[in-house]
């Protein structure tokens, strides 16, 4: 017997039949001798009407506590939905929202942090065979007041209640089969990975692998709460997420990724003398721009160019601010691309095997794709390059070190 | 400045325009110096959704418990946006779940009982200057389970609010002007009521009238709240419901009413002995079924008649349950009736001035009609005719009473 928490995403609680689906297999968990704490989302496209509804009445950007009394409403719906769906399969379920077990945050509305969960509540249902089905993505601050924790964040909510519960995993049931190596719509070779590490799936999940929550794993990460990844729609085994020594076989390389949802921004001849980057980056900060990558190279002639990404959403703003201060920093011009992508590969095996990055970027020269920016950490390498050669610089990179042999040392250059 | 509880029904929160529109209105109230907590109910169909879902997934009636977390969230909902509308507006609004202001009642789901609301959390938000935005319709028992008052009771939330606070009147807005001397659908000469008293307003809420719920009124009655019923689409005063005392004017007839919601059960030839109606309507009583008037008529042959009328969707059982303790109680036959109509009238003037029953009967004599059962009380005379006769009946009467002088004694037959 174990103590098991399962999430289920919006897809997979999208209609009254598909919650009912999800009632059999929380019933099937049961009967197979566990005790289960279920987390749900809101029903698919539930947020976005209420979020349409409520920019349409406050004739803007909502208010941000009224904003998370509203879309709090959709996960106690969907609470109450399957706690229902799993009575009329004759047991026992209770709904809770956040409010209810205690899911305690600080008081910033619409990004809220969880503190604490009130374990005890919910470990005395389950001691009494009682389902308890709780509302995603919601929490209640100091003072009682509804908060909500971002979009997605019903994730972070299951390793939260797993967290308090000492549970023994925590399934995240969804609409694919688990962590692939790289996207399957652009890859046709790319394989379920059995297991990952905490990690991997970090980098993988800050890279716009868009399976699980960042968030939702640092906190599996802090407690060590095991994460299987599995579809809401079969009885496959998934991918686990895992501490680092689990992962038995470490992969040079677990994952190859992109992302098409940066620019970048080039400030060219600046002066090589302290305080220039921070001036613009100050400036920035302010304008709640989130900058990624970030690369300076010494000129020749005493000067540097300076690059950095930003979200292509904030791309036109982050070029006028960065004009902006032209003369303060003693830059020669500022010009931008928009068509970029970040490729990255992710693996464990990155530590224990020097040349990877070399090796990527032979990948790419023989395709003859021109790399841009590189970007490396302890257990990824991104590049930027023209946005045109995306797919073939996944499909590549694929080749070359998933489908060519898993987790043997790639000869070094 | 007054301290002012202000409810909008589902209508006329229906849709964003509406929201907007009430939001003005709340801010027009707040302008003239008031202090002000609204009560909202779902928006117009939310609720009536929210039910279906749950029947479709419960496939049957859904578990009360869970009915509740369902159904509560349309007025979470409807508190948000209308809170969100007030700001918008440039005043300051906070929305209320029930829990958030310890609208505590017992723990019978989908009816319960309001027992007490914490005032103090209310007064201090109205103290601060920002509209209290509250959801009507549910509470939390005393272990912090959901609980709703019933379809309809947001009317009844209001008026406890309005009491915890000692509020100086509960505006009830709806999409009626007030409460009418009769239909005006069937009674074109039917007149708005400037003022009624709370028993007259609880005699026409059981006769049929839907614009006060009746829960509400005995409550408004026993914290001697005045309520004031208005349109939510215009600026003209509607009907206030007061205290006997504060009714200046008072009506022999204030209301001309009827339903064509009920049948009638006639047991024929009961020997007139102790026991028997007991036993009839103890048996009906364990089928939840509500029997309204009874009347019984002593025969010529030392036996009795006995009829009694029933809601119109527990006829067909009624009957059936009747039929079956017919030689119990030693009755000859037993038939019924489900093409009647109750028709009443109300007022405060008939416990001074006799004979308003017989002028009643005399005035449907005259247009030939039959009269069936006859109930009366302080206030209200009902007779049931055949549902034919309805309009006439009505319209009859309304002439006869309301039409022909307000408050001027009847002549005596």
């Amino acid at each position: 017997m174990a103590l098991i928490v399962q999430k289920f995403g919006g897809t997979s609680v999208g209609d009254v039949e598909r919650i009912r689906n999800v009632a059999r297999r929380v019933v099937a968990t049961v009967d197979a001798g566990n005790e289960v704490a279920v987390v749900v989302s809101a029903m698919a496209g539930e947020t976005n009407a209420l979020v349409k509804l409520a920019r349409e009445v406050a004739g803007g950007p909502p208010p941000p506590r009224e904003y998370d009394v509203l879309v709090a409403t959709g996960e106690q719906k969907t609470s109450a939905l399957l706690s229902m769906a799993i009575q009329a399969l004759g047991r026992r379920a209770r709904s809770f929202s956040g409010a209810q077990i205690g899911m305690r945050t600080d008081a910033s509305h619409t990004r809220a942090r969880i503190e604490s969960v009130d374990a005890a509540k919910i470990r005395s249902v389950l001691r009494d065979g009682v389902v308890a089905v709780i509302a995603g993505f919601q929490g209640i601050d100091e003072e009682g007041n509804i908060t909500t924790l971002g979009r997605g964040a019903s994730d972070t909510s299951a390793v939260a209640v797993a967290a308090a519960l000492g549970a023994d995993v925590c399934e995240i049931n969804t609409d694919v089969e688990g962590v692939f190596t790289s996207d399957p719509n652009l890859v046709p070779a790319a394989r379920k990975l059995d297991r990952i590490a905490y990690d991997e799936m970090l980098e993988m999940a800050s890279l716009g692998a868009k399976v699980l929550q960042r968030r939702s794993v640092l906190f599996a990460k802090r407690f060590g709460i095991p994460i299987h990844v599995r579809s809401s729609f079969s009885e496959a085994e998934g991918t686990w997420v895992l501490a680092e020594e689990n992962v038995m076989e470490r992969l040079v390389v677990s994952g190859v990724t992109y992302d098409r949802n940066e620019a970048k921004v080039r400030v060219r001849g600046v002066k090589d003398q302290p305080g220039v980057a921070a001036a613009v980056f100050e400036l920035l900060a302010q304008a709640d721009i989130v900058v990624d990558m970030i690369v300076q190279n010494l000129g020749h002639d005493g000067t540097t160019d300076m690059t950095f990404t930003v979200p292509l959403g904030d791309y036109e703003r982050a070029l006028e601010i960065t004009r902006g201060c032209i003369s303060k920093i003693g830059a020669e011009a500022i010009d931008g691309d928009d068509t970029i992508a970040k490729v990255s590969i992710v693996g464990l095996g990155m530590k224990d095997h020097a040349g990877v990055a070399a090796r990527m970027f032979r990948v790419l020269a023989q395709e003859g794709i021109n790399i841009q920016m590189i970007s490396t950490s302890e257990i990824k390498t991104s590049v930027v390059v023209d946005e045109k050669y995306t797919d073939l610089a996944v499909r590549a990179l694929h080749a070359a070190f998933v489908e060519s042999g898993a987790s043997e040392p790639v000869p070094e250059s």
